[in-house]
């Protein structure tokens, strides 16, 4: 019978070369004193995190069509809508870190309640699209 | 054996009482001459109908925390990831409506592209929560 | 760095108004004596849980052409396929309280199994319509 | 470069020996004249075709603790859920068929918007289970 | 108010007739001493347990056209996308024993983590089919 | 009111720097003479499509671990399970493109549609881990 492997994660005492490099990056991108434990263990590729890495730079970090609040507010509604408890964990603390209050969060829940319900609506009934657009222009 | 039922909708031409009022509040509030195909079918159930409207508006069109347009993106992201074209169509159409151009909604896009890869790696390695939040506070 | 939100729960010892108002109407309506976790949360926006537990009601406990248990077992179903632990243990608990035994819930269990399979297989495969109805009328 | 596959169906003219045995079963179970296109994909492999149509056989026509309308309610709600608009399509005939009219499947489709709602809700908060069971029973 | 009822399991030690064959069975193909906690749920309806196995054994450890390794790792992915941590545990350990080491199972992460995130986008773009097919033949 | 804005693609003949050179890997890379759907539609978000290119070069066309035609499986299963028939199509072909027969391709199926069913079974049990392993190492 084979050994079995322990799936594990590139810890920054033992970091080396790319996987080195990109944790200094990333505590110094979010201003943080560790590397996040999805990180640490996604170097056990380190093309993978560093591509991974770069793409949520150009897209989370630069500057871009929106600000920095919307962005962490779509990311935390795909988090809620995957089920990731990490995930939804790290983004309420973001928008949260951003200034909304928890009305405003508690807002943020109440829409996607109302969407996740009304979509499912619209699949049970294979809604077909609407003769005219709702909004004045051809959605 | 039974007679088969078609489930339908009920066509403006035909609304009475309740749903007359509330058709007529939909088009007076959306400022549309028609009914969305959704509502119309939800009309079968008339307290469904009223019930979701006015939840509807209570949180999408009542002053809240949230602007309209951040809204709005929530609403597309959850159709999004609902997989729901009916929908994402419509808040495609609200969202560009609200001025955001092609670059920005594929922004929107490029996040929840981002997000949706990076929950399902949290979920594959049930990622534990970080023993330090990455913004400053409990997150 | 602004201050952090953690976000809560509103208490009956502190709920006033039309919060108060809902959290009695939930406790006689379902005849228990604490108000669940879940209104506690929604109640930080009280016009979302105003009509939220409207419609609740006017679904689940209004007369109407399904009975109770069906209900609870459509609730259960949509629980186990969305994921909700929270909301499997409430309608495992109703339906178990409406007079379902082990049986009977690992009947719901493997209709799910099944057909949660069955779904998969022909969403890989695009099934086309079949050409007749299955049950001797236009499905 | 190899050849490539046209990934395609068993029809009824050129089924064999187990395959045939197993349409004949469907035809007389079923009580219909075709096989369903499902059926047609999966008989590519004989024995998947055949475990899963006992299994269905076993589950969905034997006596057991759900009467049919309930279990074809189940396997609506499940379609609706994973969005298999051929499944939704073949189970909305069976319930139709059943008996239910359009007030009835629209009221199943109010309580699969409610709960995949509040489903959505209770995973944002992660919403921890109540002290005491909603039911008067453990849950 | 009617008992409540436990959702229980059949342990090895109460097994009788054709449970205890099928618990005989699965010990003895899978080559372990005690029955997995998933299969102790399924014997409260033991035709269910039955089919299921008979099904799992038919796919799963029959020679067909993929090898095990690869079908283990089909099921890995699905127990990622349904969030199912019982079932990726089973085969995360499923493909370590198969011989694949920490790198190998990144990698699938890693592909999981992309086409979750390209399948959103197109599922947001509701991107239409290409007119040429990528691989040289009619995909 | 605003104009409305056509999210929009970036066609061959009208791209420029950037997305001229990824157009023109892309096209080497994949051997085909066109640029799919997908990537002109990410092109309006340069970085984007340059950073997603490049993660998804690194991971399916690196020399790695798995295999090509593992690879593609397990985005096929991906695709499958998010329900996205865009991606589904492509992913059949290259399965089918590496050699893949009807057969092998209708036994990936049936493996996605067990799983796929069991899942949901355990998340609906909320099964407990197993005390020993399945694979005698510690899953």
């Amino acid at each position: 019978m084979p050994e079995c492997t322990t799936t594990d994660v590139i810890e920054e005492s033992t970091a080396e070369g790319k996987v080195r490099m990109i944790y200094d990056d990333i505590k110094q991108t979010l201003g943080i004193d560790f590397i996040p434990n999805m990180y640490k263990a996604m170097a056990l590729n380190p093309d993978y995190l560093e591509l991974t890495w770069k793409r949520v730079q150009a897209i989370m970090s630069k500057e871009g069509k929106l600000d920095k609040n919307t962005k962490d507010i779509i990311a935390l509604t795909v988090s809620i809508m995957s089920g990731c408890n990490y995930c939804i964990d790290i983004y309420n603390g973001a928008v949260s870190h951003n200034g909304l209050d928890e009305e405003a969060i508690t807002e943020i829940y109440a829409i996607i309640d109302i969407y996740s319900g009304l979509n499912r609506f619209n699949i049970a009934r294979q809604t077909k699209k609407d003769e005219k657009p709702w909004f004045g222009c051809g959605s």
